[in-house]
């Protein structure tokens, strides 16, 4: 049984597999006229976000609501954060407020890791500096078994600056658990040096050379901001080099899936025609996100039993 | 059937009748004790505010929050949009999380019809640009009909800066749909040119000739931004002109009622004796529009029905 | 039965006692396994904040949903106040929207007293300038009784920015009337002048002094910006003086338990052994807060009864 949800890392592959089933189970309830059950009324989720987000943060929030919890959200500009307070005693008062589970997304990484053994109530790992977005890449992976009807055995190309990228760096562990192969795509700065030892992994710096057999092209965001770190010469540059556009997803297999965390720089990594595609599952992606973290939140708040226990989806799934 | 609440222009007198006349059962709800039915359980509304909004933002939050929506709110400096995210891609997303409802704010006119064809989700105009503000109009024509009991053929004086005012637009719009007579007065500078063609619409420069005989009289909030554009000399000028004060409410009709939008300059377009008089309705129409709002939300969630649907008042008021 | 929480100032000894008889049945409520209760259902809560604040903010949210309220947040960066509109017509505003209770937080000394006649809806002060923070003083007497048994006769020594300070305000007023010592402690520039001639208070300079006999020892926080006011010459000094570390701790009476309102300053006012150690009640003050303030929600809803009504908390804690 586990409390938190710090990073993929810490996973097992039936870990990862049994989120991913019950995920299953609340993706059917977002799909009823009345998309919500009672499973955690009085339960009370703080998204605590020293980072500014819209996405993650609406995401946790409607899957918190959506299991009638109770939910507040706490962001860095308004909080007492600023007033100097230290982050074990901001954790501390969550709790202290009655808090279940806390949602966390903060700039520096390994903060979750700190926070977690201090408070009995669950901590949920948001996205930790350059470290981990571990239910981003729950997400993918559902989205990637919903188009394929499998994950093992599979090719996913994950193309962009993977050395800033905590989607990236969740998704390396989880694919290689799962028995995928994983081709980090990008120029030399952006691949983490040593990356190619895990499990899984093959390290390209083309398309032209990463592409070819993929089952999955999943395009990072290119944030603008490391092009003044130097880490590429331009923001054109690196276009030309690393857009995916439909002449080079030619290149990948024909049934070839497209994914992207968002939000889409488009033009920069990736053409309108590709975002907007048949092939692309973009807003699948940020569809299942509500029902992957419907199902983190209710396996911690239930209490995460290891192996799959069975009937519980039924459960929830009838628990409206 | 409509999908969408984008702008009066859009609506037939008989929607615009049908609104109000929904808006009535949820005033009955409202004047309960406990004021929430459980109509709207298991729908999510995304407040979607690209300008700062506290007004407008509670109304919909409230009124959506009273029919058991889930709500969630997103302004725009803690949003992804500055990361550069389109439009597009962030109704899309809002759409991905399961929003049934967006109701959005932006600087930009046309925004919300431009964005309405590419969700299946309701898209519903809380201002856009110099546009329109579809509910404030509805709730300013239910406050009329509960003061005068009617609507066809009032005198509705609407003082001020007309040229940049959504809340005006969106008034003459649906004014002119029912058979009332609206008397646009301002500086020249402030009327938008061609106006007069409207139906019903006449133009006054001066409140002393616009003003005999009005049933109703609307001012309208003064942006003291305007002044450095030019647009009037000062504001001790135009409130000399054009403030609202005892003496020029009495070349109104003897039962005038008055009306403003807020928030109130004080001393600029309205004098304190006449906001807080008796013939003052100006806290009516913020009570209103929480009403309005539910009616709205309530027929687009439930499928706008074009011609009154008898018994339904009855069964929204008995729900809870 | 009353209105409005304003301030300890206007509550007797049988109503503080009975805020805190009631919260008793709550804080049984944040025990259960669904620590929620139906009795506010359909009621409104407005949290007004012109002063940033997460701490606060967050436990009157939580109280407020715990009691099934709908509530809604309007801090002032994103509030209509910018636009100039008076506070008088903000709270005009909020009450017709539907707010039953508004807590209200402003820079300013009194803006609570000021608003509380002009509106039906319930007034909670979240805390007023330097006057008051009456909630803060009510959470303080339940985590003292709950550690303590009683409260009479006790001896609370309260050490730091008395002047500024709205917490230590609200302590002196409650404890006075409770019959409790009250020392205060801190330097002479930090001491309001004639404040010994207030019930059961006494004033010293130094915590040698001030400790020895004290049952309780309840630290302020030091707001940095003072310094530059000249109240005192450094953060290092201030330290040295009044600091409790364990050496201090141990001249107050064997049992002597710590408070704080928090957020601490760990090493400035608190030494982090005593801040974490097993006399600190810091996170019972906050997990009682919420307790406190449901009763105060529950109390103003309700239709405050100056006498304890037998059976009430029964009520309550069996209405899940």
């Amino acid at each position: 049984m586990k409390k938190d949800l710090l990073g993929i890392r810490e996973l097992s592959a039936e870990d990862i597999q049994h989120v991913l089933d019950t995920a299953s189970g609340f993706k059917g309830v977002l799909e009823r006229d009345i998309k919500k059950v009672p499973t955690l009324r009085g339960k009370t989720m703080v998204n605590l976000f020293f980072e500014p987000s819209t996405r993650t943060r609406m995401s946790f929030e409607l899957a918190g609501k959506r299991l009638s919890m109770d939910v507040a959200n706490v962001s860095v500009p308004s909080s007492s954060v600023v007033k100097g307070e230290s982050l074990l005693d901001t954790i501390r008062t969550m709790e202290a407020y009655g808090a279940d589970i806390v949602v966390i997304r903060h700039a520096s990484s390994g903060v979750p890791h700190l926070l977690s053994g201090s408070v009995a109530a669950s901590i949920v790992n948001a996205g930790d500096g350059f470290n981990e977005h571990p239910t981003q890449a729950l997400l993918d992976l559902f989205t990637i078994r919903q188009h394929k009807g499998r994950l093992e055995g599979l090719t996913v190309a994950i193309v962009g600056d993977v050395a800033h990228s905590r989607v990236a760096k969740s998704n390396v562990y989880a694919m290689g658990k799962l028995g995928m192969t994983i081709r980090l795509i990008g120029p030399p700065t952006l691949i983490p040096s040593g990356v190619e030892s895990l499990p899984g992994v093959e390290v390209y710096h083309t398309m032209e050379e990463g592409l070819p057999g993929a089952d999955v092209v999943m395009q990072l965001r290119i944030q603008k901001e490391r092009q003044e770190g130097g880490f590429f010469p331009s923001i054109h540059e690196y276009a030309d080099l690393y857009i995916l556009n439909s002449r080079r997803l030619a290149m990948a297999r024909p049934d070839a899936i497209v994914m992207h965390p968002g939000p889409l720089n488009r033009g920069v990594e990736i053409s309108s025609d590709v975002a907007d595609g048949e092939r692309s599952v973009i807003l699948d992606q940020v569809q299942n996100g509500v029902a992957v973290r419907m199902a983190v939140l209710y396996l911690l708040a239930g209490g995460w039993v290891s192996s799959g226990t069975s009937g519980q989806q039924e459960e929830l799934a009838s628990s409206a």
